[in-house]
């Protein structure tokens, strides 16, 4: 469903109007307006999801074999030295649009883009413990 | 096709034992041995990909409908505060093991994971240039 108060609804169902790099029944995909660098793309989907929670199977499906070809196509349109899939949950993990939109960013040598973290140590008791917790919930 | 040499396709594939959150017959699911923070796991198709260029339609599919299901899992199991989706291509970009893999990486206050980037301004010449580009390589 479309959310008439949503921007990204309103982008990607043609109320906004925007150059779309590729598009089909269910998704849209088109530059990010403030790019980390040349070639940032967004795929966003046409029906109204806050974040990956919420995305049917029918969505998840197509966002991410689109991002496979869309992926190629930045690559052999831009050739970057190495490409970062990035999709934001809430606004701690960096999500600024409260509808799904999965980050296509390719990268360049001193590009100045920053996506890391510091690896945890991982005890054997500690991952059996997760296990139990996320598999009951599965 | 599993490559021997390839950690990554022994782990999927069950040539080194480890516990799986979830496997299906073209992927599995494990825990990070080295987390970000706490539930972060790799979602590793079976069959050997360097990096997202490589994947069929078919292991992209399966690859994002799975990490729905496994996200959905993460934030009812550890009620995280958000959650990010990151999956690396080429050295420059952060991948260190050359067979793909997603990360799901449930996000905590104070953590310490950044991923983000400042965002660049991008003209009207400037988007109508990629345009063109990038859709002449569709």
């Amino acid at each position: 469903m479309k959310k008439d108060d949503c921007i990204f609804c309103r982008l990607a169902n043609g109320d906004i109007p925007v150059d779309a790099i590729y598009e089909d029944d269910l998704v849209k995909v088109i530059f990010d307006a403030g790019p980390a660098s040349e070639g940032h793309v967004l795929i966003i989907p046409k029906s109204h999801a806050d974040g990956i929670y919420d995305l049917t199977n029918e969505q998840a499906e197509r966002i991410f074999a689109v991002a496979v070809k869309v992926s190629n196509a930045l690559k052999k349109a831009f050739e970057p030295d190495g490409l970062n899939v990035v999709q934001n949950n809430g606004e701690i993990a960096g999500q600024t649009v409260f509808h799904f939109h999965m980050h296509l960013i390719p990268r360049y040598k001193g590009d100045g883009v920053n996506v890391g973290w510091n690896p945890k140590e991982l005890t054997d008791d500690a991952r059996q413990e997760m296990l139990e917790k996320v598999k009951s919930c599965l």
